[in-house]
């Protein structure tokens, strides 16, 4: 971009708006009864358990690796169980926010390669991260709907 | 926002990463057979069909509205058939870019309601939409699966 475009958020309010959004997936998480979280899926793809593991390996290693362009130093955990799951994902809501805080002003403009493959600018790196976690947990309330589960308002975070 | 707060991302980029998520909706839509994409869903959710006119009733209203702060100006149409969905798609895309083009620099920061009911900054406006698209997708996904269609590639834009 050029310098003078026009911000369209700034990266403390991408930040709020990506916790708001976490807080949100931690409430869909809850939903699942224990005994589903990790044995339904719908059209043969992965359950709700796995999807949060994967948004866990994503957003505190982002995080992580903005900040200190070291994409190994932070070892992500991926839980069995709901209450395993719920417990890395608050662990992995601190760890966003203090990652976050020293990323340097510049970085969300800077071409970077993160985990030694994607290559793009900060802010699309950032947006993949939430926009994998938007989608997935669009996956997450189907689920929810076909155990007959309502999930929470979409605009609720 | 502090004005002194770093950019995550400029209005130029933010409008060609929301166009990147509207090529793959598009993808999306026309991956549906023709007699699937307003009879078939899961849960008791709506059909993509449906889902996609929603995404239309949004988009180019909400660029057409952060421009002119006019929130009924824009009358978007909805398609009975995955043909005119298409269309009416391709005639928002351009619609998109045609109204993003003159929204002011500061628009994006200010405290506005759109379409009479929800207030917020405007880039939470246009993120809501943007955000709202690729929940919705998700489940698009989901039910491309259960139909036995692969989807394309979450990245592929």
């Amino acid at each position: 971009m050029s310098t003078a475009a026009p911000t369209f958020i700034s990266a403390p309010d991408m930040l709020a708006h990506w916790q708001g959004h976490r807080r949100l997936t931690r409430r869909v998480i809850e939903l699942f009864p224990d005994d589903k979280l990790f044995t339904f899926s719908l059209g043969g793809m992965r359950t709700f358990g796995e999807l949060a593991n994967e948004l866990l390996f994503m957003a505190a290693p982002m995080a992580h690796g903005l900040a200190t362009l070291d994409w190994k130093g932070y070892e992500p955990k991926g839980g069995k169980s709901k209450s395993e799951v719920l417990a890395l994902w608050d662990q992995s809501t601190k760890d966003v926010d203090k990652y976050w805080a020293p990323i340097p002003a510049g970085r969300f403009q800077e071409t970077i390669t993160s985990f030694g493959q994607y290559t793009g600018p900060g802010h699309l790196q950032v947006l993949s991260v939430v926009d994998n976690e938007v989608h997935h947990r669009g996956q997450g309330y189907v689920y929810l709907r076909a155990l007959g589960i309502a999930p929470p308002a979409f605009w609720e975070r």
